[in-house]
């Protein structure tokens, strides 16, 4: 079987320490903030990203070790298959938030409605446009 | 620097044999029908997929080897960050396609929209949500 590596392009502050602490989604966050730093090789790639309102993160649940097959969502007692749920105990533990765009400064991407821990490995951004991701 | 490895869930059959061929995105994709099918170690992650009508498909772009931090998206002329655009040629070379659910049958299913290649290596399936996933 084939594998790939991934390397981070930067990671995120965010004001969730602990698990648990951090919200189920970012629409849940309250508003939360945070801000991405872009590791120094990356940084042209940040070229024009300042003119999209939203952006698609890409990150990795670093914290977690293992995945299940079946999860629980919250606020209910019925077990699902992993890949009909946003849990974090994914296989290959990837996450996705769009997030809300604030501000670029160099290599600082200041986001508003962040549901990552403190720390966490981003390894994409893409713009989210209405035309392809809304449905 | 951290690296992670991703194992592929499943692949995906697609009408797109050759690069330069796939649509540029799945929106674009005039309707074309495409069949994941997932490893048999993670079909149990796919129970109650099948009532969501579109899915996040997360992908990996297996025939690039290389990324370039700048993209001159189709009908323009001007360059732009890598994160800024939606280039295959990107680092971790992960691909994000929303596409509609037709049919979950066992390990197969059956999506509209597709835009990968054929064989691409699937490595996630998150259920669409539009609470979570549209702004």
């Amino acid at each position: 079987m084939k594998e790939y590596i991934i390397r981070p392009i930067g990671k995120i502050k965010t004001p969730f320490k602990h698990m648990g602490e951090s919200p189920r989604q970012a629409r849940y966050s309250d508003g939360a903030e945070g801000t991405i730093k872009i590791y120094k090789k990356y940084v042209q790639g940040l070229e024009g990203l300042e003119k999209y309102k939203y952006i698609v993160v890409l990150f990795y649940f670093d914290r977690l070790k293992s995945y299940r097959l079946t999860a629980i969502p919250p606020g209910s007692n019925l077990s699902r298959g992993v890949f009909a749920s946003r849990s974090p105990y994914r296989p290959n533990h990837i996450g996705l938030s769009v997030v809300q765009l604030l501000k670029v400064k160099n290599n600082l991407l200041k986001v508003r409605n962040v549901d990552m821990l403190d720390g966490t490995p981003v390894i994409d951004i893409k713009p989210y446009i209405k035309d392809i991701d809304k449905n």
